[in-house]
């Protein structure tokens, strides 16, 4: 009976109820949650609806039950990928974005010699931020579509996996993302877990270890805010049954030196040799650690860190490394001839510091400006990239340089983006008279 | 220069960014405002971000100038009447919606035998809540869409004018109208006033006086809602150069005893021969009295009073209204004649008590249920309206009744209607054995 509707008084299961509930500040429901979802990513949630619940959810937040919930709807929306046919613990690794944060191309290949598997579908690069994606891809040849019918093969064989992500996996993402990036809610805490959660739960890992990167040129700068992110999604992928524990690192000057795909890749190179900058090393090594913790590896820290160290110097991260490049479709020989065979910019300059004293400061959200001018990233997603362009960093917070000494040299295409990236690195360097405290790298680990 | 772009500090006009900024709780300043209701209107917001735009409002609110400016935008947004031509002071008034809330009918007639000219473009029924445009509609042969040549002369003959609002007026309305109402942001302050006063403030009148309701049939039920959202209308008016005041009247029970388009002609028509129930005459006169002082008349509230209840023993606003009915093609003789010429319903049915006592609950809300479903009103805006149908209320809260005795008779076209409107009627009374204390009418009147 139609009137029978207007005394029913259970919780209606409509988007203007679901919506009236969150704008009141109310906690949802899951089966809400699960709802508005579905209904959406079936096409039967109107965008302007969608829009107005992702206004209300950033500005009303979400309690742990519903980013769960939230995480869990969106997941389920797509496909799963199941790798449980490879033999070995499954581990993944996940950066909430920075400048000059190659540390994939090595982490990848080093954990994968004690017999963990990395099976990885990293993002591209946006905005001032790099993507790992954009770096394998300035490998020669380097495949991030290979047959499906290969990946369990790849993994297999070489232990770890680089693919592009499926447009499959958690569609909800995509369709939230889209009206996210329009509707000024894309730094909401639910929002940002769920959105990467629903991806990377669907990617088959057992286990995830989180880089949060705080800091000018991290995506929440400030640490209360990178340390609830962290907390978030730790807590979050332990409740889908996923081991997890995230370590929230410096992103307020760059890591390392090189920033720019083709110049992290030939970094990468140096660092599996053994002769990485110390920061790079030293970051890559900590979320390697957590890696093998998470898989299962058993020792101390003082012997599993010594033992991944051992794997640099031996060549055997190396090897690991080329044997991917090639099963990928790449030119493993890459990893002994990187000046020769990776794309090198028609143009460089030097930006050379105009007085005495030491570098008290480096925005690394600057230098990702600089490094987008160059044509190493992208302002919209349509941009194309260009693998050689970027800026190498002589000089970084503490160290000292002369007048006239160069600070970094930038590489680009043509004269004009030269001309816009030092723009940018004029900002992003200061330099002063006093040395200056550097910002601890490692900044916490939650979820231990 | 592209580069510049990135080092501009101004506040940049673009609508992710006015988003941010309420999303944040933070005001947003007039020229921001206004470039979000043009380009809303051009259409070059799309619906996510108007969406996204109302759920920020809705949950953060906006101050008094932020009130404002979006309602000048939105009454900016479309054509502005102007009857300056037409000599005399120019008052309207407008209800907050409620159940047999048929004072207009009478009011304007009532004062414009005072050379007040009021020029109405009333809204229609929507959910529970009546709607005066339908209740013209309902006197046989009274077209709402004179032509616009003829607007004028009629505002000069009879010194009234009741017309459907035109799509020209305040268009930002419509558009935003459309989204509220499926994006859970009705009930919002800010939203309510701009919506409100954007079309009154475009419709030509010097003065508004408010009625806004309280209680169970009201759009907002709580005191304390309607009282701040009786101070933003009065405010708000006051900023447009709009004398303004308002009354908060009583809407727990319906007002009057004529629920339903042609009952509410009929008790309308009985009112302007002093014959109306003594609540509908109660707060007719005292809203006339406000539209007088609004409008100018000299006298003190006494005086006034009287003189506006003369004019109904007198029959010159009975005249008036007869006046006004035939000036916009409908028959006079109604005045005279009503039960004949007016749309009789097809069926009825008495709704009697099953006990002795006393009227201790008549609930507006369910009575607007009920008429909804006898045909008198609509649950969405494209359902059609029975005029002939309604509820006729022989007992209202206080008065007594005797086991058996009709508390009220219900009209409509079918039997199916009459029995859901009797499961209405059902919950909206209830008897007790004691007698219970009235609420006041009048609850307060602001910017007195």
């Amino acid at each position: 009976m139609a009137f029978c509707r207007h005394f029913d008084t259970r919780p209606m299961m409509n988007p203007v109820a679901i919506l009236t509930r969150k704008r009141q500040g109310q906690a949802l429901t899951g089966m809400e949650i699960e709802f508005f979802v579905k209904e959406s990513v079936a096409g039967r949630v109107p965008d302007y609806q969608i829009a107005a619940f992702l206004m209300a959810v950033a500005i009303q937040g979400m309690n742990p039950q519903e980013t769960w919930a939230l995480t869990k709807a969106m997941r389920n929306s797509g496909r799963q990928l199941d790798f449980s046919g490879v033999s070995g613990p499954k581990v993944d690794k996940h950066s909430t974005g920075g400048v000059g944060d190659g540390t994939s191309l090595v982490l990848a290949p080093l954990v994968a010699t004690f017999g963990i598997r990395v099976p990885m579908m990293p993002g591209r690069s946006l905005g001032h931020t790099g993507g790992t994606l954009d770096k394998w891809e300035a490998v020669p040849g380097f495949d991030i579509h290979p047959p499906r019918d290969q990946w369990k093969h790849i993994l297999e064989k070489t232990g770890c996996l680089l693919i592009s992500p499926d447009s499959d996996l958690a569609p909800a993402d995509a369709k939230f993302y889209a009206l996210r990036d329009v509707t000024a809610t894309v730094d909401s805490l639910p929002l940002i877990v769920s959105s990467i959660l629903s991806k990377k739960l669907s990617e088959g890992a057992q286990a995830l270890v989180f880089d949060v990167k705080v800091g000018s040129g991290a995506f929440l700068p400030e640490l209360s805010e990178a340390r609830a992110l962290a907390r978030s999604l730790v807590s979050t992928s332990r409740k889908a049954g996923c081991r997890s524990v995230a370590a929230l690192s410096d992103m307020e000057q760059p890591l390392g030196r090189a920033v720019g795909n083709a110049l992290e890749v030939k970094q990468a190179i140096k660092a599996l040799k053994g002769q990485g900058p110390w920061d790079f090393v030293e970051l890559t090594l900590e979320l390697a650690y957590w890696m093998l913790r998470m898989g299962g590896i058993r020792g101390s820290r003082t012997q599993l860190l010594s033992a991944l160290r051992q794997k640099l110097l031996n060549g055997e991260a190396l090897s690991r490394f080329a044997m991917l490049v090639e099963a990928q479709g790449g030119d493993p020989g890459i990893v002994k001839d990187s000046q020769d065979l990776l794309p090198r910019a028609k143009r460089e300059a030097d930006f050379v510091s105009s007085k005495a004293g030491y570098v008290t400061m480096l925005n690394a959200r600057d230098i990702g400006g600089a490094s987008v001018e160059l044509g190493a990233g992208r302002k919209t997603v349509e941009d194309p990239i260009d693998p050689a362009a970027g800026v190498f960093l002589h000089k970084k917070v503490g160290e000292t340089v002369r007048k006239g000494e160069p600070l970094a040299t930038v590489y680009a295409a043509t004269r004009d983006r030269i001309d816009k990236g030092l723009e940018y690195l004029n900002r992003a360097y200061r330099i002063g008279s006093q040395p200056v405290q550097r910002r601890p790298l490692i900044q916490g680990v939650i979820g231990a």
